[in-house]
């Protein structure tokens, strides 16, 4: 087992309106408020007006920003930052899901440190404060709300990028299951994907962590049990709960103390291809990880095949990669990007992107041949 | 799944050499140090000397209290508060196994409140404040170092109990598995049962939770595992990490999220045996849960049957119990209370203890004709 420190300073609120809380907590820092959030999909829901009759009961100053899109952009982060900065706010909330809560990272440390947001995500300065952060998340999938890490993308470089820092974490989240009722059906199963990804990105990285393989392990159990269940089932608050629970332990920290590092190759991937065709991140990790597991099938073959043990039964490195293809279809996700339309005529485009950023995994390298062939597996 | 709040604020630091850091973590409360340790164990193995070297390297006031029993006293935590206040110390450095930082957990809040620490301990006054306790752990098995847990023993009133306070964390907890080296074989074992025994009482709580069952099934695995491998090589270096690391996880939350409770029944009962007999508190503990699952088995059939389709692939509550009694014995652990020679001549004795304090579970309730029946199971 390698070092590790355990340690996550998120509050973390699970269950039937903890929004009521809302008021009373923003109120530890401050009344003035930066609200933001996505294209108001939470003003059709009602949980806007939850917020709001919250945020009314203490008498905040609401600043609003709002259209961050599904691939955040770093040109929001940007406005938003200089909203926050013009109206010294004290406390950020982030009404969404991981691209709105992503971008409310990144607006805080930009705020306090007022610096360039790029600069922040390329780590090119180090920030050295942040604004406090409060998650009410409506999406389960990218475990965010109890994490450090911010996604986003950059049309000027043409990158999509992640950043981690302990500064990151949000001071307290929000879940409440029925705020995810209205999730459609695709979105709910590529927060499922994107939960069992993240699971995957630990199981592959570096070190020997048995416990935490083991939670691993019971957290994809967990999303192809509930996940499957959920989806015919959209209202089913216990399904909602499982899932969403399941997705936050997925990446708040426990799937990966013991090891050096997760790998993460499969998410640059993802990330390269979400940025080229405005593609669902869950849905080019239901595409990407199959490919990557051929890929790296004859290198890491015992690790492949413990895996497919723990979650089918199965004995051999193949038989693991057909059943989560497998399992990614039942629950009507793409596994190749014919599948999402993205025919042959792209291939040249897409191998570009994957050489000019050079995706890579943390642990399992890519060489150049590996960029090409990753491609060629996912077509 | 019931409502929750997931919130862990202590910062744990684990593996080889993490006491190196110890003396610059100390310096962010401040320089007067009361340092707590029970009969001097941690003189022999070298732990001390380790420790005071970081103390000195920041030129700390060290005000030493040591001498704290296996089964710690009320008492010893009276003198070590008084020590503390005329001292005004800044923070408590509790270097031991349980019962060390769980009496050093209500010193702190004696010292800071000024108040009777059997007074805590019965809920009779609400601590306010509490003094920062960092903890250096020398022996797997509470969990004490990342929960609000501690337990005490008073003989003026014949009890041991428990006390609960989200002031009690630890502020950062040191775990180096070499720590642990010097445990002998018996304790060793004791604490792979109390870990084991912790993931049970969540496990047969109230509220259906089903990502924190996978967990608490998953910890057990480990235990299971990996300590009967550790007794035979007791200087493992990753069997002592990954005992180590499954007994934090067994009791910081993670099993119970999503439950209204944990039973602790079984707890109460081991706590009546160690205080009547001084047994170690794992001792009791596999001399109880089976006893406390004979009670239950006609009661929660499915429940105690889930559990052994589980951890053993059986398909009965009979089958759970009997494999269940086989590992503690393979282990070398006493189930039965003749095992550790209290006889019959002991159970008037022990009845009434059991009577007096009229011990119970939070979820699985006794009733007098339970705690008598108790009693002779485990004969």
């Amino acid at each position: 087992m390698e070092n590790f420190t355990a340690f996550n300073p998120t509050k973390l609120h699970f269950g039937r309106e903890v929004i009521d809380q809302l008021g009373e907590v923003t109120l530890e820092f401050g009344k003035r408020v930066l609200l933001l959030y996505g294209k108001g999909s939470i003003k059709k829901s009602g949980i806007y007006d939850k917020v709001i009759k919250q945020l009314n009961s203490i008498d905040a100053d609401i600043i609003e920003y709002s259209g961050i899109k599904s691939n955040p952009l770093v040109t929001d982060v940007s406005e938003a930052a200089q909203i926050g900065k013009l109206n010294n706010i004290d406390v950020i909330i982030a009404v969404g899901g991981g691209s709105v809560i992503d971008s409310a990272k990144i607006t805080a440390l930009a705020i306090a440190n007022n610096i360039d947001p790029w600069a922040i995500m390329k780590y090119k300065v180090k920030p050295k404060s942040t604004i406090p952060l409060i998650a009410v998340l409506t999406l389960a999938a990218t475990g965010t709300e109890m994490n450090g890490a911010a996604v986003l993308q950059n049309p000027e470089t043409d990158e999509k990028i992640g950043y981690v820092s302990s500064l990151n974490y949000p001071k307290h989240s929000f879940l409440d299951p029925e705020f995810t009722f209205s999730v459609p059906k695709d979105y709910t199963a590529y927060g499922v994907v994107d939960l069992i990804a993240h699971a995957l990105e630990a199981y592959f990285g570096e070190g020997k962590a048995s416990l935490s393989d083991r939670f691993v392990e019971v957290i994809i159990k967990e999303a192809m049990e509930f996940g499957p269940m959920l989806l015919k089932d959209l209202k089913n608050y216990e399904y909602r709960a499982n899932i969403m629970w399941a997705a936050t332990t997925a990446l708040n920290g426990m799937t990966n103390y013991g090891r050096k590092n997760g790998d993460w190759g499969v998410h640059d991937i993802g990330h390269n291809i979400s940025y080229l065709y405005d593609t669902a991140h869950g849905a080019t990790l239901s595409i990407a990880y199959p490919a990557w597991l051929k890929l790296q099938k004859d290198r890491i073959p015992e690790r492949i095949t413990k895996l497919g043990n723990q979650l089918f039964g199965t004995n051999s490195a193949e038989e693991t990669i057909l059943n989560l293809e497998k399992f990614f279809k039942s629950i009507n996700c793409p596994v190749r990007l014919s599948d999402i339309n993205i025919g042959n005529d792209k291939k040249a485009e897409i191998i570009n992107q994957m050489l000019k950023n050079k995706i890579n995994g943390m642990v399992h390298q890519f060489s150049d041949e590996d960029r090409k062939a990753i491609v060629d597996l996912m077509m």
